[in-house]
């Protein structure tokens, strides 16, 4: 493999790292796909725009910004570690940061609760089967997209490359973090970006941090932290994303009953198909501004409960919501009649949440590098990172304003009071 | 009227202003209607985001920043300055800033060249016209609505306030160079916005500039020059506006000829009909998800010209362009035949466009107080701010792809290159 | 008392809150003091800018910081909670913030080790007997310096403002925690101010957390464990500031000695008598101009060890130190006899240090308001502060220049690395 | 000579630039010089901090920060430019770069005007006459610390080095525009420091700029204009650094009849001697503490003048000062006996002070290549920077305090009054 660079860099501007550098002409026609453009139309944080009014920023900017940071890595590895002479394992590495995010969905994630998708199917499928992106890989080589696939899939072949895409300790965070701080406003997720690259190496095929950044490492993870506790679990955030799949499964419901009048043909295949029956191109035609649009005409559906569903997420009138003790199943079923014998279809309108904090606080998989090239987990050596425990709270969400303080309703007021968390 | 406020104030967090502070009701229900939600789908800088990739921030959070920055005026206009008592005169300043974007459609500029809608028009309609915000504005007076339609016209009611929401010296500047700036990642648009409240002040039904502040007035006015040369006439962002521009010319023509297979509901008052026949919910129906939304269906349109067009913008494969003199009609007019010729519609495919700075440079408008109470134009006073003087630029956008370098498109190649400014 | 303001806020400049605003001309009169611009010639982070190049900003930028936090708590406590309206208790919060460190010597800890001072005496003393300060003080009422004085001195009288002034929820951690990370160029002391602001309220004679702050509290209380883990404590820092107590205390046994040829004058009563003996106008009259030329001179004094510590500290050339288990004193003995031995006076050339986090922790007394109006410590609601508990380290500081590798010093070099803590 | 890096990387943490990083050894060895550590004592802006309390750091930071900017662009010019191969040209470039402003005295230009003396002279002979840096130096070359000296004096030598570092464009004014501006908390100083490096080139043995970076360098040099009008010759600073001259020359004067008490040692070659005659030795004695130390004692002095002079510069009792137009001799001398006849002598209380722009200004330097690799001047190209032509403004300084309003003073005050500028 001949390896060619632009004469000169080209550069974008970016607002986390200042500019990204693009020295690979390969990575530049990765950009220009048309796969990697449709990102622009899917947000990076889903509905968080409707909690904090700046998130609207896209994944095509944070999966730039993921190239960039990787690039900034490989420049400190090979300047000061045993990093790889091959040209092919640093182009599979930033290969793979930029497309990690390729197979999104519409509102990433409440998307796939509504209609059974994974990301990570459609990223490997989009790697091997879109062609645009499929013949820029395998000019490097017919098995190239087969490892990027694999890298982002987490495969053993080159495991110092999965650790920098996705670990505990990897590019995408590195940018999510500063990137998603910026955006709504916050400085949780701030922490010393060029410091953590400098303490991380490349050893025993992982990544390791030298000792002296124990510090450095323990402010990354909670800058995770309080990024979760702050933003991505904020209750409405949650509420935002229940209001949205309840959209979606009334319109699917209703299609199934033959009673949605509007129904985009983007959407159909989701609709009336598996997964594993749905085409790329199919896939890749869906974004959010076709669900936005179809939300639109959802507003003026017959069905009352789809109108004010949709009506509820365009205009911003989201769930109320009371935080809780665990709930029993005999309390939900009490509730939720009290809800359909006054005409609200609970399925819709009393939704009952948990939200656990243990898929997203650090967990074992950093090792420390002494001086004496002994290695640790960082949650041995550290209070801080031990002290972080999962948690598990509940919310019953509803639409408040559909409750009317006295007359029938009283009764739910007095029962959604009743089961507040005295927390 | 009774003034009745907040027990504690409502804050927004917010990317510039840290958090934007809410202590009056009004504001707050003004947030909550549908027709401000509906700014969520509109974004601030247009097709700005395809050349600077963090420039997805809508005009909603620009809203907000403009009513904060009036509030931190306002603020210190009455701490420290002399400004009128009544409560109404500031709940109209406020109103004013949060308001004046209500009229705004999808892609501002561009959708208004394609459509010949005005937003001016729009906004006074919908603060009279809609319900909801009728309804709220009207419950400070009857006459509200109208004096706040009339502040955002400029007309001449309340001069004092009419400067402070749209002058040359105006918070919607004051937020949108920060916000801009922030979100293309680039530095121009910052300048010292508290220093620069504090160098203002009412003066005899005029906001002017104590003397001192001369240097940082200088800085305002240039971050606005810069913001427009480095970013909001960007000749990618006009190609990228014209681009847009011509998939919506296409489409309404095609629409006229019968042409056209997917027309949503939602464009069809304004491929048939005049502005003025238009209702504010309709207006209130188009946001850019159903103009992406048909962008996505014309890739698929059997006419090639509105097909090409639609995927281009979608994927960003954006016209290419020359710097050129100004041309003659008879130099214009052997291209465009020579683009015919060779199955080019001109109309589309060859764009001469001015890029004439004088709309957005400073004019005359803002005076400096000295010590002896004398008034003077800062135009007069300092030789920067004269410097800055307008400019006309000359390109001509074409689709670079379209045209190979030999074969039948050497001779326009060749033309095209005599036409290319030494500049 | 008549309040009289400014007509127009006077500001200064500042890096950290942009501006300080100053509406109380007693404020400024206090500013213009000789004793508080003296100031200017003492850091605030003592040595560290040996170690944080940048940190050399003085205790004149930090105090009028923590004025500036106090008038913005103020400022919000009196927009929307309930904040006691008599305007002596807000000038007394003021003036307290600005003078609390008004009593500072140079390189603070240092000098007092050495010579047995005490700020907090000297602050008390200050406001008392400075005929200036006093003066200024006096004008609002009698008692006035002395309830100053007894605030920053934690006494009874006034909870609520000693809360604000000095507990583990102050104005002062507030400022210094964003000033020292600015100029030391780390974000790790970086929190949300306004956000903690916005958070705090004065209850019962106290200041508490509402309790949807509980992350920003841990956030304000972990970015304090940060600068103490990473700036503070840094073991660099902590052997400048052994070294330089090596030399004033060098210095003081020559002189006690005869043996010292230069000593200023302004240092005089600080070698010859005690703390109580030393006049209020003798003590302004040091500074850390007075200490470092007095260095320069003692880089020429006949005595060996001092003329090479004077110059060590002028040239930065520090201890070397290494981690080790706590030592005990028959090893220590041994050590230090292995020193003296071949000519190093242990004294000054074997220091053996530890370095415990303790006085550097959260501790309990911030409590977390809910909404049923129950308290709660924060200690027992977060895992997070729970898990900062103290340590003690040990560290062996020595000149590692003096010590060659081979030759007499090879037993050194070896019993040196047989201590080595392995951690 | 064989290159020898460090295994990895040092580095220095720093507010401007994240971090100093250190390749190559000898850099390191350059930093912990006697001569280098000294800049630790002096300030970077003089007496600025009288004004922008926040502008209180070093010429070493600077100096560090000058060094990093030549690496960062030496950086960019390797990957992406013709720039010599030869690694003693990059070295000479660092070098120069670190050590460019090793020659400055206390207080810079106050003490040169006071005492005669040249940093220019001192930087060179310092380079070549101080043991220890020019040991460092000459392990390179026999030539190379008077290539170093050459460089940093403008020799023709190295013409292209010699444009980075100093010229209207070089890594100099890079830095401290940007530190300068951090400190004192203005952002005037700001600028798109990335993109100015990668908009520089290598050409003819110029530094030239590409053409499409003409806005970027635009800002650079507004950027100077701007921190020059708004901070470097703010009339307090000017009035500043008056004082201070005047405190010396008082003593100097003194000195000379013998009634100077304390003179310390460090200052006695200044008072006595040509600069030909002192020694480097004596030179690298002096420093801001010495000076502030002597003023200290100068207070103390029995001659009135000399101790109010010391008493005004240590508290912050600077000279008020009027804007006036240019005056003539005979005004000035009737003014001057006005205070002459009142016990204030001139010489000391009236300074009449000119304030030209001229030497601060872009001049003609910096030269734009166009793709048809045409150079052209900036000031041709841009009228903004044309704009920017040279001003003197004039104003009398005097002690406020001095000159009661009523009485023997009320003439001078009405003088005074007539003689103020109307601008």
């Amino acid at each position: 493999m001949s390896v060619q660079w632009f004469p000169e860099e080209k550069v974008l501007k970016d607002p986390i790292h200042d500019w990204v550098y693009i020295q690979d002409p390969m990575i530049w026609n990765l950009i220009n796909t048309k796969a990697f453009q449709r990102l622009r139309r899917i947000k990076q944080l889903g509905t968080s725009y409707l909690v904090f009014h700046g998130a609207e920023h896209s994944r095509l900017t944070h999966s730039l910004g993921t190239y960039e940071t990787m690039r900034k890595l490989l420049s400190h590895f090979r300047r000061n570690h045993d990093w790889p002479k091959e040209e092919r394992v640093s182009k599979l590495a930033l290969c793979a940061a930029l497309l990690h995010d390729i197979g999104h969905g519409p509102f990433s994630h409440a998307f796939e609760g509504a209609f059974q998708t994974h990301h990570e199917t459609w990223t490997r499928r989009i790697l091997l089967e879109d062609e645009e992106i499929n013949r820029i890989l395998s000019a490097v080589d017919a098995d190239f997209p087969r490892d990027v696939a694999g890298v982002i899939g987490k495969e053993d072949s080159f495991p110092l490359v999965v650790r920098i895409i996705s670990s505990q300790l990897d590019v995408d965070r590195m940018d999510y973090l500063l990137r998603d701080a910026l955006h709504t406003g916050v400085i949780y997720g701030q922490y010393e970006l060029e410091r953590l690259i400098r303490v991380m190496r490349p050893f025993q095929n992982d990544i390791v941090i030298k000792s002296s950044g124990i510090h450095t490492l323990e402010q990354y993870i909670l800058a995770r932290y309080f990024m979760y506790t702050q933003v991505y679990l904020h209750h409405k955030t949650i509420g935002s994303d229940l209001l949205l799949r309840s959209v979606m499964l009334r319109a699917k419901t209703l299609f199934h009953e033959n009673r949605l009048r509007f129904h985009p043909v983007e959407l159909l295949p989701f609709f009336s198909r598996e997964e594993t029956d749905i085409l790329v191109a199919e896939y890749l035609r869906i974004d959010e501004p076709v669900m936005i649009h179809a939300f639109q005409r959802w507003r003026d559906e017959e069905d009352p409960i789809l109108s004010d569903l949709a009506s509820r997420f365009l205009d911003r009138r989201l769930y109320a919501s009371i935080a809780c003790d665990k709930l029993s199943e005999e309390t939900l079923s009490t509730l939720r009649d009290m809800f359909s014998t006054r005409g609200l279809d609970p399925e819709y309108y009393l939704i009952y949440q948990e939200i656990a904090t243990a898929g997203f606080l650090y967990k074992e998989g950093i090792r420390v590098l002494d001086e004496q090239g002994k290695l640790q987990e960082i949650h041995e050596m550290s209070n801080l990172i031990r002290s972080l425990v999962p948690e598990i709270k509940y919310r019953l969400y509803y639409p408040k304003d559909k409750i009317t303080l006295d007359g029938e309703f009283a009764p739910i007021v007095k029962k959604l009071q009743s089961l507040c968390s005295t927390d």
